[in-house]
């Protein structure tokens, strides 16, 4: 009954069995292997479009080195509040881009509005060079409440980005959970929609520790391996890195395991909203359910072995808010046994 | 015949096990796990020490990281001219440490001597704040030119930093090599010699990507931990970073693995060195060959498929240098058949 | 009728007039000479404390020095929302970090209260090293709404800084303007209060352009010189700074400059307050009037010859907000030509 | 008889009555006033080229600022061992850059050669992203050996740096020297030649403190303006600054104040050479002299009140070095008393 993270799972076992393929015979380093470049053509047809694909191990470095591509020093990054560019990756955008600022947005469910940047522009404008320049944007997908963009929404996002000459980032640490809920290709969720860089990530969704950032528009990966070099980020055995992203994307591993993710939240929000007391108050779209519950409850439930955080506190709720996510390896025993502390905890509670 | 870099040789399969083994079940993420407190127990044991111990995917994260925490952005960092953290990592100390200079140092076989950091320290005292302010030495054992520093050699080094107020960094992306070589324990070679933070490398010695920044002095160690973070160098599956390490350690692998390359290094010079018109150029002492070899014999060798690169020129060596890597996983019959290309060879060069 | 900053008034004549006096013979570069050393002993006089203290040309980089010592590059600065580092700098505290990142708090006054350092904290304490680590503090003395901290407030303010183990920095632009206004000692709205740094201007108050970095703790200053020559900040004719603030303390000049700005700006805020449909929106404590007036009033007054700006708008109220700066050089007969025209323009308007 | 440096000497009367002759009324700030504007039009006059001009206070921030918009952080400069930029700025431009490296050439007079910069490209082109790109060279002028670039060496690097794809910078702290003894047009040393950017100093050559950074491609000035910023270089009260620089402008003052100290320098040269046991060791072509000389020939000189540095010694010299610095306000009397306590020496000394 571990809900704690999708990054406390194990990887699937293709992912692993695929590094033991791999592990035979000298081979060249630092990308120039057969299993990067399968990856790239991978991707350029799973994304029906030109590719520039750089594989690194963590989302934080994914995000990081797309956001330096993008913005100068003096620039400045838009996101959401609860952006984990923003509250859980310890300044990596800051560091890695020497400096840029991230202006952050309010949002009720952790999607933003093309609404939001443009009056972040129109602010942006009066105060010269005594502000740094806003130069992209950057959306979470699935967001950091659960939630996902849908296309159009995107691609709203894509066109107010244009009309005011940002780029669009996206970090989909949980991309593939998007896509399954999203009901689209992953092309309509990306490039169709205006999204410049994304960050594909697979580590919460099944790799041991792969990432690949992607780039649609080949000239804005400039200089990005010397980055990436620098940074410690580029590995020697690629191919290990590689070959987790090659088996992720066979036969459409991502999606499988992404499909199953999100059903076991889906699975878990509606058992719990059956729950007396508790409410789930964001709509579960992806591997994450956000629970308002009271006290005792949490407690019932972690004295049964459940393991979840305690959320930010939601406006307007006075209960205090976990969170749950789901992972490929969550099981429905799991999930029911979860859900029948909880619904034995009824008749105690109250 | 590949000797192009030992970081072109697969895993050991005990190292690619733990992986297995360590892939089932939710395990806390971000090293909170126990393989990584496993992990932390054998280095402890290994150095005979109390030691901070940071697994990371990469050497060159470990090195700028490890010097970022030992100077400040207005320091430097004394160094062998021909160090990898000078050469071969695109800037990653300058960026990690916020802009510290490398003062670089000549060197007739990759290792640095006392007199020459007391000579800089000399210089450095007149400049005041026109000039970066020294604040570590960091050396590399083994070094780039393949030859191992003695205990005692790392032991006069260590008594010039205390004297000078350095501290002393350890590049050991061949610290197997080397203590298998120097013939001392790795206390010997590390803190017991006036080492304060260590880069232990593993990628080259069987492992797929990991390393460990080993600090012997927990103070030295502040701040280590944000900085991996924000530079997206701390994985959330730890564990699968970890379980590379633990293996390694496990029943003395990593000794093992390296006394396998330095013997075949051993091989290779020798056999060479027997080849007329054939120079090796700096001693053998752990997995690399230097040798000077007329420019017929080199396409000679590249022709039968042999893998390795042109080095720098060495001084008064008119013949191309080139250099020759050897791995846990290069085998005594690639040797003998790499020699053998080289043997006919000479009745036909000559 | 200029009220646009006080960074458009000229020097005043005793500043201009020891810039000529410092202009003879050969005079030791860097800061080794006696117009620097008698502005160090100035300083300590008048506030009572040895003090370690660095001229540097701007307000920007009198903070973002200040601010560089005192916290890592992984680590967070609160302060205020409007706050001059936030808002108006282009980014330099984190250009100058090296990447740290600035916690912003609301203030409905420009003045933050211990208790939001409290709650930070609080905070601050749960994301370990996926956040930033707070080490300091940064309070604005005028505050950008034109309101003073009393030495009381800055003093809770230090004792929640200590009790945090925060540092505690002042940006003193107008520190003249405060102190005039506190009616107390420049010790007593410092060290004594708990300031650690304070950015102490003279820019804004009368100099062409100089400001001191002054230290009450040495220990802190620890590498500020190199920082300060790499960030291009130290002059080689360093007496010409020197001088500036040399003539600033002489005689108290800047407390008369600031007391002359302080009476404009009340006199400027009483008249506008008498004006029917104005409404002065800050308390007018230092040398700022931000005032709430409809926009045919303000077209009146920038048509008549009035230099001013619109400012952020203030919560519950409709009428835009400007911002009327006075300076040492600010004359009555601008205040009251300013006001005749506001108060001509009530028959007209209303 | 202070001949330490340039920078000792006090401001040209001229330039302090600039201060004065702007120092009335309100002026728009941050570089909107009217003396900026001049200062602009007559350096494209002085120039005949269309030129984006920037004021600061120094010549490290013009260095660093100017270097900054032309290589990215994972870039490297190309300059001369003994620049200023890589001697005696404590890692200004690693710092403005971002951690881009400085590549040193060793030079005898402190010029470097085109064939130096192909070497260069030539070994950077084999590293590929384990090697930083060099994208810019930097060459002094005059140098830090008080030797002047022709026009027609200047264009060869510039030819150089185009074949390469490098932007060629020019230190020009002591350009006017330079350009007096080149007997050529400002153009002809500078864009006609190749140079893309000029940090055109005064500071050094009769102003306070005052350098412009000259841009002769609009385009390269992106984003200068927020660096200089976030820099804390831009000056609120820019009309001080800039006022300066056009009374250095005005009727040719720089070029007289040049011509004046290498005047002086020559005089000192020549009568130096004169003195037995002194040999000047480059040739004097601006405004400083470098001599070898016995010791107690150096102490007499201090003895005697001669204020001068002793310089890095120079190959096959076992004399020390010393370095004399001459200035727009220099003296024939300082420099044939000077002479004078050299030539007494000789009967006493040897």
């Amino acid at each position: 009954m571990n809900f704690a993270s999708d990054n406390t799972a194990p990887a699937s076992p293709a992912i692993l069995a695929a590094l033991a393929a791999v592990n035979h015979g000298a081979v060249a380093s630092y990308g120039a292997d057969a299993v990067t470049a399968r990856v790239r053509a991978r991707l350029a047809s799973v994304f029906e479009h030109a590719v520039v694909v750089h594989p690194v191990a963590t989302g934080t470095a994914a995000n990081a080195l797309a956001l330096a591509t993008l913005v100068h020093p003096y620039g400045a990054v838009i996101c959401a509040e609860e952006a984990h560019i923003s509250t859980d990756e310890c300044g990596a955008p800051e560091f890695y881009t020497g400096g840029a600022k991230l202006v952050t947005l309010p949002s009720a469910d952790g999607k933003i509005l093309p609404q939001q940047i443009d009056a972040v522009m129109a602010r942006a404008g009066a105060g010269g060079v005594h502000h740094v320049l806003p130069e992209a944007v950057s959306i979470t997908q699935a967001t950091e409440w659960g939630t996902v963009y849908t296309a159009a929404e995107v691609a709203a996002l894509g066109a107010a980005c244009r009309a005011h000459g940002l780029r669009l980032h996206m970090d989909g640490a949980r991309f593939g959970n998007a896509v399954v809920q999203a009901g689209c290709s992953p092309a309509a969720l990306t490039w169709q929609a205006g999204i410049d860089v994304l960050s594909f990530g697979a580590t919460k969704n099944g790799a041991l520790a792969a990432e690949a950032v992607i780039f649609f528009d080949p000239a804005l990966a400039e200089g990005f391996e010397r980055r990436r070099k620098r940074a410690g980020q580029l590995w020697s055995k690629l191919r290990y890195l590689s070959a987790q992203l090659d088996a992720y994307l066979e036969a459409d591993l991502w999606l499988a395991n992404a499909a199953h993710a999100n059903r076991m939240a889906v699975a878990l929000g509606e058992g719990l909203s059956a729950v007396p007391g508790v409410r789930v108050v964001q709509k579960v779209q992806a591997n994450e359910v956000f629970a308002a519950m009271p006290e005792p409850l949490i407690a019932r439930l972690e004295a049964a072995g459940g393991h979840f955080y305690r959320w930010i506190a939601v406006p307007g709720v006075s209960d205090a808010v976990v969170r749950l996510v789901t992972a490929h390896s969550t099981t429905r025993d799991e999930v029911a046994a979860f859900l029948a502390v909880a619904q034995q905890a009824e008749g105690v509670l109250f």
